[in-house]
């Protein structure tokens, strides 16, 4: 394995660098290159390929709620932008803004959507009108900037895609039902598709997004114990709707303000990916969305029959799976390399003996685990291999997850395993600003993530200030 | 069919007022809605599940070609965009300008993308080293921006979605090959999908996309004779390769610069489908990008039976089809209206007396032809229903071009065609500039559309200066 060293090498390793180790396997796995445009990045074939099968999941999962896909204008005029107050204020400080059109200075400028409450608003002002309208529950898949200071690339950037999905409702309880259905989805979609288990719950006061009355939220522990806000969803009650001055007739015959949500997740996920799953030896993708599921490697490809039987083979298990042959002059060690670095589930080795037995080689990207395998069932033993990758994958993420969460009860206790043990922390809180502030503070960026469906009772007092608590939230640092 | 009648009076009639008939239909078929952003538009969940048909089977046309999607930034600094001088000399005057970020006036202003070949040269220039890096083949599905005085949804918008490839190459030949390749995809997807007939060809030195060698077309011929440029593809040689410094070590370890292409199709597209065939009952739309593509009618839907027959048929043709079960309590007459409206292809009507008969009504939307059918082989039916309305609107639209297209063999001839029959002109032309121009101005707007693939030969000299003729041009009117 002289030559899967030597590639090896090339990436910082985990445990000594987590930010370098990172940003090296976004670039050597290729899946981002830098622009020359501050804070935006390209997203190359392979990257984008895991966003399309994302992309593919989520949207049949939406369609299965009854959510419809459209598309509204990129720029939003800044005078309705305003009109929402506290949903202005904080969005407007990371703003691009339009200001000339066709060579001339336009009379208002324009804002790149940072997202599209607003507009939704806009239009559902004009398409509501009676209880029958109801519920509208669309969604837009698209790209949106809020300009960033520092960048890193899917985590942080000027510009990232995202879904966008808002909904209209007659009742508050509809609505709150709709803005919990979501967080399932999502929860469901990380557990299920990219093998990432994580806490959700409700964000506090202070977290919570700009004009929502409650914001909910997916937490995904990265494998450094630092947290990734891995999607959100909002319910608004009707304040939009009063700004936006959007009525319907009810089954009373009488006018109400419907009652609004909005959910997203953006290519950010594709960073939780990296930094749940990746290793030393470079990415892990999970099964159900990675671009190459089965690397083809022929053994001996010079000898007679070898690549005849591999181009076979591949066009069977093409059926079922997505499969890349690599029959180029490289040696097969760089083959291995190559592929462990762009975190390929599984790979497939078939050489002159395998040939003679009927038979070749799987190997798992997840634990290195090998396994001699008959022709004759090939499919179904590379799906039971995808099968196991994706379980062992969420597993061992739940373990990193488990064991990297702890419990404090006093303030002291508190700070000890801020400074000494990342992770999550679970503990208690009296519902106060203050003490959420404070803790961050003296920790350095510990946050609350949020407060779980399920709380448990840990003791009875805010863990910063002593008085009796209110909720049990779970804390830690995020990216 | 009174409640027909109410509702198609509603539409303008097609032959009366052609740009109202368009308007009243994308407004009623609830395709669009205008936004409050000047030249923007709102595309709605009918509109935009055409538009998601249409990227499936494009994507995967692309696909089958070997090309790869990709994300660019959406912005493009002003010094990316001057470093093609002719590319920014058709862009600029209609580019929106980004000036402020995060409340900063910025110190490069950056362009909301109208076309991406810059941003592709800057990552080209980054990844291509040697001849084993090529050809790269990269698509991207987004939106792009280019200010528009006037608007009309789908035709001509501020901002519009589309897709953008851009390939490199190690020799002009091979570049030129994609250049036509992707043409006759479109094409393709044009016949097949669309069902619209088209011209295609070269476009004139005049007529070409800024910096390209070449640019080649499809040109769809609306009802009313009017041309749609449907799709370009461009060549651009080494030009942008020279200005990005963009080069390769070839086979015979020097260094070159690499061969260009860039081709796309926007939703316009949606624009030429319903100037194509829709009528005075509003869409009709092709079967394969239909949104619905069955709708499945109750007839005494309170009958005892009538309701559970009509879902346990849905459930059997929701195995092959796009459909829609309206049971709402309208009457059928209402319904009727409604889905010709939407342009659905096919009915399906289903009553108590078909049920004791084990037999269903299908009735087309392109002919109103109805038959009778057996419940025993429904999906069969459907889809054969669903193949005669795609040739047959497709015969139909190929009726209309060819009676709408005349020779114009004199000058005179020329201009009394130009102002008494809508459609294409066939025409010599000696290949200069200026009569183009003329033609154009004393016409009111008749434009080359493209010089043909096989050209006839119509007369020796050019129609417009009776110089010796060069090419066969097709002319006409365009949006």
């Amino acid at each position: 394995m002289a030559e899967n060293k030597k590639m090896v090498e090339a990436i910082t390793s985990r445990d000594e660098d987590f930010a370098k180790w990172y940003t090296d396997i976004v670039k050597k796995a290729e899946l981002v290159d830098y622009s020359g445009v501050k804070g935006c990045m390209v997203i190359r074939p392979y990257g984008y390929g895991i966003w399309e099968n994302i992309q593919k999941d989520l949207d049949r999962r939406f369609k299965e709620t009854g959510v419809e896909n459209v598309y509204m204008p990129m720029f939003i005029p800044e005078s309705l932008l305003q009109k929402e107050k506290d949903h202005v204020e904080g969005f407007a400080p990371e703003c691009a803004w339009v200001t000339i059109g066709g060579s001339e200075k336009l009379t208002e400028k324009l804002c790149v959507r940072p997202t599209s409450e607003t507009l939704f608003c806009e239009h559902y002002a004009k398409i509501i009108n009676t209880y029958r309208d109801l519920p509208k529950l669309y969604n837009q898949w698209c790209s949106v900037v809020r300009w960033e200071k520092t960048t890193r690339p899917f985590l942080r950037t000027s510009e990232f895609l995202w879904q966008e999905g808002h909904t209209m409702h007659e009742t508050a309880e509809e609505a709150i039902d709709e803005t919990l259905k979501m967080l399932k989805v999502y929860e469901d979609f990380y557990r299920e598709t990219l093998a990432i288990p994580a806490v959700v719950g409700k964000k506090t006061e202070k977290e919570k997004f700009a004009g929502a009355e409650a914001t909910y939220t997916i937490e995904p522990m990265m494998h450094n114990g630092v947290a990734l806000q891995g999607g959100t969803t909002h319910y608004f009650g009707d304040g939009f709707a009063k700004s936006f001055d959007i009525t319907y007739q009810g089954r009373d015959n009488k006018l109400h303000y419907p009652h609004q949500t909005s959910w997203g997740v953006s290519t950010r996920m594709i960073g939780a990916i990296i930094m749940v799953h990746g290793d030393d030896d470079g990415l892990v993708l999970p099964p159900r969305v990675a671009p190459i599921q089965v690397a083809l490697i022929p053994i001996a490809q010079h000898k007679e029959g070898v690549l005849d039987k591999v181009y076979e083979v591949a066009d069977v298990l093409k059926k079922d799976f997505r499969v890349k042959v690599d029959a180029s002059d490289k040696a097969p060690g760089w083959k291995f390399s190559e592929y462990e670095m762009k975190g390929v589930p599984v790979r497939v080795e078939l050489g002159p003996k395998d040939i003679e037995k009927n038979q070749c080689v799987i190997v798992r990207r997840d634990n290195r685990e090998k396994i001699f395998v008959s022709l004759d069932n090939l499919a179904e033993e590379v799906q039971k291999a995808l099968d196991a990758v994706h379980n062992a994958m969420y597993e061992k993420a739940l373990k990193n997850m488990q064991e990297k969460t702890s419990v404090a009860t006093s303030y002291e206790e508190f700070l000890d395993i801020a400074e000494n043990k990342p992770g999550f922390i679970k503990a208690m809180w009296c519902g106060e600003k203050e003490c959420e502030e404070k803790l961050k503070d003296v920790t350095g960026g510990v946050k609350s993530r949020c407060i779980p469906f399920e709380e448990e009772h840990l003791s009875d007092t805010c863990v910063c200030c002593g008085k009796p608590a209110k909720h049990m939230v779970y804390w830690g640092k995020q990216y």
